[in-house]
């Protein structure tokens, strides 16, 4: 099958108004006018709205993109030798996305619903954050009663951080991530608080509706 | 001298508005309408106006009153015979009136200007700190790279996190908070890195800004 030069060039239109709202939602955030986004692909509005008929549409697709790059570098940390080092490396990259990208800061703990590709990436990075746990979990050098839903809340804390410190104190979050890190390794009798897995998705659900692109 | 019936009764409004604004204010947040504060202290647009002439004068009205309450309060801990728990404390109690109160959550790290009582009420909180965090480094309890700007980087990331979990998840900041108190015991060897105490001094000011009340 040929594809045909009308095709390609919708395909070639799709592609920058992917790229071009990564860097406007990135620095502006998830409510950056659609009008900036086309401009700054250089296609009409039309063209826009042909493509991604809404703001949860073309949030979809860029977030997958982001998404496929965080599955791509837990391979690496799903093979470090030491699993501590795999498991807290895992930890930095998310919040150093975070903390370059604004809009990334929040869409790591929404919950955007709708998107069967985003669903399935979803999968696969809890599938990976699952398995690095267990395994720092098994080698006694992350504490026992850490969750995967625990990296929610601290995603969430950091994004807060992030919006308060960005244009002033930018190495904030990596000083606060350190001692977090530390309060995580294994000690003998430590034990964490509630704050169970089924109300961390109430909040993750709650951000999506934020955006409008809940359920 | 004594006191003009009209005096008196000015004196009471005033007293009913703070009330009032503490209230609405801790539910609504910072930038609940002035009109339902009014309402809600029973007394007339005008009447507010004529003794808050700004939200900020308002605003820093009640923010006054609820550190008083935090001065109060760090008495007790600076009398605690654990310094750790006299510490520890302290950050659990400021991490719970953040919860409890929307407002409050973010002006514990805004630097509101131009309300000289704040100021003074301040410094006081400020040395206070200061001093638990003195004695429980001295007692080889708490870690030695900690500073008391520190305690700003996590009110602000324990502000923006109950800002995403408070109706879903209100627990969830006591156990991210548990993770943080058990990464600042002290262990040998460990060093956290910058976040200059100019840099968080600035990203509380640009909070001051947010709300219209910096200098």
């Amino acid at each position: 099958m040929t594809t045909s030069p009308l095709r390609a060039d919708a395909a070639r239109n799709r592609q920058r108004l992917v790229a071009a709202a990564g860097v406007v939602l990135a620095t502006r955030g998830l409510d950056a006018p659609l009008d900036d986004i086309a401009r700054e692909a250089g296609v009409g509005n039309a063209t826009l709205y042909r493509h991604f008929p809404s703001r949860c549409a073309l949030i979809a697709a860029v977030f997958a993109d982001r998404l496929r790059e965080v599955v791509a570098s837990m391979e690496t940390f799903l093979n470090d030798d030491d699993p501590w080092r795999g498991f807290s490396s895992h930890l930095i990259h998310l919040c150093e996305l975070q903390a370059r990208d604004r809009a990334l800061a929040d869409l790591l703990t929404t919950r955007v619903s709708g998107a069967p590709e985003l669903e399935e990436l979803r999968r696969q990075v809890l599938a990976g954050l699952v398995e690095l746990i267990r395994r720092a979990q098994v080698a006694g050098v992350l504490r026992k009663d850490f969750k995967h839903h625990d990296v929610v809340l601290i995603l969430m804390a950091n994004a807060g951080l992030l919006e308060r410190t960005a244009d002033h104190a930018p190495d904030a979050w990596r000083r606060q991530l350190d001692f977090i890190l530390d309060g995580l390794r294994q000690v003998d009798g430590r034990a964490g608080r509630g704050a169970p897995l089924a109300d961390v998705l109430e909040a993750m659900q709650a951000m999506a509706q934020r955006y409008g692109c809940g359920d």
